[in-house]
């Protein structure tokens, strides 16, 4: 089948403490919460309209699906709350790292200007 | 503006008795459930993988944004959880009732084959 | 059925020689150009990626389908081509104005930062 | 840069002689053609409206994506003109027969019921 093909799967790792101490400080300083009752961050984005909300996911879906690791998202029109975590590890990897910068580098061309 | 200018804005009412009556048994024959702490409607879809999944929420999206009319939803990889509900008339109305119409028959086209 | 519902036909008209005088010249210096055999306008977009192509096609798809007019348009990678006329009047509406417009906006999101 | 971490880039080699003669009749059979002037392969899909051609394009586009493989397509409203080749081997490769085929699998649960 084509899907699992393109990606060489490996089991992800979950962050250890040394990278847990680089990596999450930045996510949380961007508004990335670490869920209390599970390994995972979480943050809400609010966009003008549901246009640029689905556009937003548009691009998270696509590197989502690239990258074989994707997201637990609630969204209400304007609003995408989204839930990073490794499935593989029980808890945050790399990915989830990689994925949260995604979506806020992508946000910022819709919520700054 | 240009959203807002296509569609005519008119404050949707809530379904009467006679109506719940008509479009209701349907929709809950389908999976539907009656959210049981708000007038809402809301129903679980599994597809077989992410991107029949984004696909989906794509065709529903659209017809969304062309009605006006946007769900509440749920997403991790192939599963979707969707509720309908309008702000409205703070309640269910007849939108519910096409949007949820609407995921079904497009549902069908990737569930049955 | 749901498509169509939501939006009043009406059949556009073709901008009139005052109109052209006024919409025309922004769009022209913003990049759009008349195609010389049909009453149409066309632009070249270059994005970064896919990615940010194919977030920025579905900004635009979402925009057409709720204003029920459509691009003519060709991908490649990171390129985009549009063409936006009016059927309804064989030429330039006040929907291909507005359209080309919301292309320029969604595009200046991803290409200037 | 996470977009190109995933895929290990590997260059494609074109379909030798006996491979050819495998993948393309199943192919043209299907309704590919192969285009006169260059190593590819073009179809045209007509869809009952734009909301499934872009649902049709979102699978694509994602599938596209995590092989690392993208299209040449046109679209109006409800019809896309999706040509495959591959920049690499100048040709056709076993990607573009993949992607055809996927291509054809979705559009199959749009056009037939």
């Amino acid at each position: 089948q084509l899907h699992g093909t393109a990606v060489v799967a490996k089991k992800m790792t979950a962050l250890d403490a040394g990278a847990r101490a680089t990596e999450l400080p930045p996510l949380t300083a961007a508004g990335w919460a670490v869920v209390s009752d599970r390994d995972a961050i979480k943050k809400n984005f609010n966009f003008a309209n549901f246009n640029e909300a689905w556009s937003w996911m548009t691009a998270v879906a696509l590197a989502a699906e690239k990258l074989d690791h994707h997201p637990e998202w609630f969204n209400v029109y304007n609003k995408v709350e989204v839930t990073w975590s490794t499935h593989d590890c029980n808890g945050l990897s790399l990915k989830d790292v990689k994925m949260a910068k995604f979506c806020d580098e992508v946000a910022a061309k819709y919520l700054k200007k």
